[in-house]
This record gives structure tokens, sequence and C-alpha cells, in this order.
């Protein structure tokens, strides 16, 4: 049996901010067998994520490609790999998958993927929570914001906390982890709707609209008379600057991205290394993927976290495999609250 | 009994490179006696420190200007404290030192300092060591070579360093200590000459002028083939942005000076924030004086590597009160070769 299978590319090496027309939906017959005692898998994938990351991989040529698989560049014209959940529809006869197994994995930006056993990352066993949490609060995501900011900024009690790109996948989570062992925490995102959003529902103490302000510096020092003492850091730039000004002495800043270079090369950041020294600041890049020793425990707490009611998850789900460009696009533009998904098939 | 006491005073705030004119030499009688019961202490002055973070205090405002004593501002007009070692000259009769007691502490960029006890860091007991050592080598810039690479970069035997400012009181020791610990280390210099020494009797693996180097990114990758794990920064500005694009995986980076920004604040460094997150890059500032726990374990080894030959000393001494303007100054032109010293007084 052959099916036609749609899926995306991007059509040439990006450097500055996608557009929709940067990408090409293609479609290509996939027999739907695979050869007796191989390792292939074909899945049919269900959600996939959308992730900011994946545009540095679409460049020409940049220092975040390194040897790390989901670093490694894209070429353009053929398929996207990226972190999905699909349902195995054919499965070799070594028995370690089954037709209709639920499946979380590096798959494609397709409505099929032809894969290695070994792309699968996990099975997904049957669960109380809807299968897309896998791919944001109980997965990677959730894991960037557990991990780097219990492990790598090592947070107290009462400490103040600021997360940039609060309305994010993983700063929506920072936030609500922060709240939950106790710190003060205020979030900034880029309009007025999450910054009622963070306030409202997810419990910041205080958040505030970036693009309405001029000197983030001294509007940093507004919401932390105080100072602050951990920076969850997703955007870079001036933020980072601001942020730096404003720690405390033995302020810890972890950095998770730099969504705002990652569409401008030219938008470096530049903190004052007077106040890194001075302060005895540690500034540390990390991935979630180093920390997947603390992967049982982040698991267990939110999952806790999720059934008592005290986490909300925020996703943003657009659908069919034609809808990935403009949702990809839409990242940089601020468009997505939450984690961005795109559904591609019903499960 | 009554001395004319000779004092350096600043005669204004600076903000960029300081000269000599912007230093005045003025005296004042000082009676040589402290009340009975008090805890003064009249110390004549032998060797000064002379160090290039004073410059931050002499500024009008600037971030550097925390709570902690040795970082507290320099008014204009007023005698400037510093580290130094000095013979007690006058104590008070409650019998903490005596007179004639060799002391090292905080006193005054003048020939003699009326202090109060507090500000003695420690007796000086007779030892094998010149007393110079201890504002060097065996003071506070052996304990910033000692804890900030070790403490602070965590280096291992066969890993790749980096030296910024490598001749200097700092940045010698730390190359010593790297390669008596089995690293490959580099170290980069404002000089020919200082090259030289670095290679030829400090016994670093390689050395180069930055002065003569148009791209010190690729210059770095050149000495660096395999990447530098740990890069110790004197300097900040755009030597720490190319040591950055040049680290590897996990690669550390202490801050222990910015001497490019101190006399122009517009020097600003913007280190790639997408290395520091793909690699996994820690930059961390830090103090000397945070890491007293360690001093025994920094006085028991550094002695022990000097006793027996393995650490090699630099002391760049000028003689008199009046020098210590050009001596100061000096550093900020790479004059001096090692710890720069002014001897006041003979022992």
């Amino acid at each position: 049996m052959e099916v036609s299978n749609k899926y995306v590319v991007v059509k040439h090496h990006i450097q500055d901010a996608p557009e929709e027309s940067d990408f090409e939906i293609k479609s290509r017959a996939l027999i739907l067998s695979v050869d007796s005692g191989s390792n292939d898998v074909i899945v049919k994938n269900l959600y996939i994520s959308i992730d900011p990351y994946q545009i540095n991989r679409m460049k020409s040529n940049d220092p975040s490609q390194t040897s790390i698989s989901f670093a490694a560049p894209i070429t353009p014209g053929e398929a996207i790999d990226g972190v999905a959940i699909g349902k195995v529809l054919v499965a070799s006869d070594n028995g370690k998958f089954q037709k209709d197994d639920l499946v979380m994995g590096v798959f494609t930006w397709a409505e099929y993927s032809l894969v290695k056993e070994e792309s699968i990352i996990k099975k997904l066993e049957p669960s109380e929570f809807p299968l897309t949490y896998h791919l944001g609060v109980l997965g990677f995501n959730g894991l960037s914001a557990y991990a780097g900011f219990f492990e790598v900024c090592k947070p107290q009690k009462g400490e103040n906390v600021f997360v940039s790109a609060a309305c994010g996948a993983v700063g929506n989570l920072v936030g609500q982890y922060a709240k939950l062992l106790g710190c003060y925490v205020v979030g900034c995102a880029g309009s007025q709707d999450k910054v009622t959003l963070l306030k409202d529902k997810l419990g910041f103490d205080d958040a505030f609209n970036y693009k309405e302000e001029k000197d983030l510096t001294s509007i940093l020092a507004r919401y932390f008379p105080n100072g602050i003492d951990v920076y969850f850091d997703n955007v870079g730039g001036e933020m980072l600057e601001a942020a730096v000004a404003n720690m405390n002495t033995f302020g810890r800043v972890s950095i998770c991205g730099v969504i705002s270079q990652y569409t401008d090369a030219e938008k470096r950041s530049s903190p004052n290394m007077l106040n890194v020294v001075y302060n005895r600041i540690n500034i540390r890049g990390f991935l979630a993927a180093d920390f997947m020793n603390v992967f049982p425990d982040f698991i267990a707490k939110t999952s806790a976290y999720l059934q008592t009611g005290r986490l909300h998850v925020i996703e943003d789900v657009s659908s069919g495999v034609e809808s990935i460009p403009s949702a990809f696009v839409g990242i940089f533009n601020g468009n997505n609250v939450g984690k961005k998904i795109v559904k591609v098939a019903e499960e």
C-alpha cells in the first residue's frame, strides 16, 4: 500500500526572520512497508512540536550548529526533523514496537515519517494527561524549565526571579515552578493579553509588556526594588543587559535561549562585566538534554502538580501540515501563547 | 613627636584612562601618638600594592561601587586606601600590636597611615619569603589566581587553558598553576618581551602579543586547535568574545577583571550567547575575598611551590610615594611586568 506524504521543507538557508514564503509543502509517495528484520518504523504523525531553536539549523553557517543531533544543519529541500508524537503505522518484525503504539521521538514535519527505531525517544503509555503534554510540560520544554531553573539557578524560597518570554513554552513553566517554590516572580512578554494571562491565570506576582518600555534597566529596577536573584533568560539582547544591571550579589542567570539573536545575528548582548565581577554573577548556558538524570524527578513532581491543578498548561495548537510554516514563523512574531503545536492528524 | 606625612590624592573623579596629572602629592603633619586604650595604630608604610581595580573607585558613579569596603568610592582630595605592608610605629596600649610588628592591611597611599586595628589584615611572622610576596603571590593576587582557577574553573589535568593579561599580577600565577596541574596553557600579553618571558621563564606552552593581532578569534583558533576549556579573563572586551567563540562544550570562564573597560566604559564585551547556550558555557565573576575558606590550602600549596622553585615570582617595584601616580597610571598602559609594588621605605 502506498500513501501520498505531505512534508515541509525550507527552500533555502535563512539568515534573518523567517517568512512563510521561505517554506514549501512538498509531497512524495511512501510505500507503507518496511523490510523484515530492519529497524525501520513508519509513524503516522499526530502532533508536531514547533520550537524556535530550529531556525538556527536553517542558517547556512551558525555557531549553534554543533555535533549535537538536534543542532545539526537542515538541508534546504530536505525533510525537516523535529520532536513529534505519532502512532506506529508499520513496524518491522523485530518486536520492539507494534502497530498502533503511541510514540514520541524525532520524526519529520510531515504526515508520515519513515524513521529508525533509535529516533523513537519513548513509547507513550496511556495516562490521564493529553498526548500533547509530552511535547511541552512533560517533554523537553518542561525539562528545560525544571532543570534550567532548579539545577542551573539553584533558587531558594523567597528569592526574586525574573523570566523573559514568560508566556513561551518554557518561560511560563519557569514562572510557575518559581511560584510553587515560594519566590517573587516577574515575567515579561510582548502583549497586554499575555501580561494579563501571566498575572491572572499563571499566578506571576507581576508582569510587563516589554514592547511598551524604552528603558529596560529602569523598568526592572521598578519591578525589583530589592534586586534580581535569578534571571531565566530566553531572549538575550538588551533584556539580558538590563537583568544583569539589576542582579543581586551571587545572582544566577541561566541562558536557555537567545531568541532576539536567532533572527538578527547582529543583536548581541553586552552585559556589563563590571556587574558580573563585583556582584559575582554566574551566567550559564544549558541544554535540557544534559539533565536526563533529573528526568524521573521532573516527571514525578510535574505530574503531581498537574494532577492537583497547581500547574497550568498553556498550549497553542494549529491544524494540518500546511499550517506548519505559519506556526513556525509566528513564534518569532510572538503569535503563540504557550506551547506551539501543530496537530497533523486525529488521534 | 610629629612627622610630615606625604600622601597621594586623586584631584577629581576619573572617567577614562588616568594620567599622572590627575593625582597630587600632599603633605600633612602627623603626631606620632595614639590615645591610650584606643584601637588606633600608626603604621610606617614599606610596600604599597598597586592594583587596577582602584580606578573603579575613582569614578563618580560606577556599577562596581558596591558596599564591599574595597569597592567603595574614593573621595577626591582625600587619602586613598589600599593594601600595603608596613611596620607598626605607634600602637596603643591594649596589647594587640606592638611597635615594630610587620603588618599587612588596608593602609593608605602614604608614608604613614593612622588606622584602626581592624584595618590590619594580618601580622607577618618572619619567613623565608620577601615581605613583598604578601602583596602578590602570597596575598590577594595569589588568592585570586588560585581560587579563580581551581575553585571557579574547576580545571582538569590536560585541559586547554587561556589566560589574558598573562604577565599581570594575577595572570602569570594562573598560567603557572595551570602548568603545574598539567594543562596546555597559552597566554596573551601586550609586548614581545612579555611574550618571551611567558614562554621562556614562566613555562607557558605558548603566548602571543594581542596588540599585533587583528582577528583575535582566528588567532585563538590557531593556538587552540582543540578548543579552549578554561578561560581566565582579566580584560573583558574583544578578547572575551574571541575566547567564548573558541570554547569547548562545558567550557568555563572566570571573570577576574575587565581592565579594557575600566578606562573606557563604552568598551563592553558581547560574547555570543548562542555559543554560551549550545556549548553550555559557564561565565562567572568572582572576588578573591569570597574564597577565604581556601586561604590555608592556597598558602600551603603556594609556599611549597615557591620553596621548591616551581613557581616564579615576577615583581615590578618603583620607589617612593611620589612614584605612586606613575606606577598606577602605568598599569593601564601595560608598563608593569608582574606584580606592581611601590616601595615607600626601607625595611
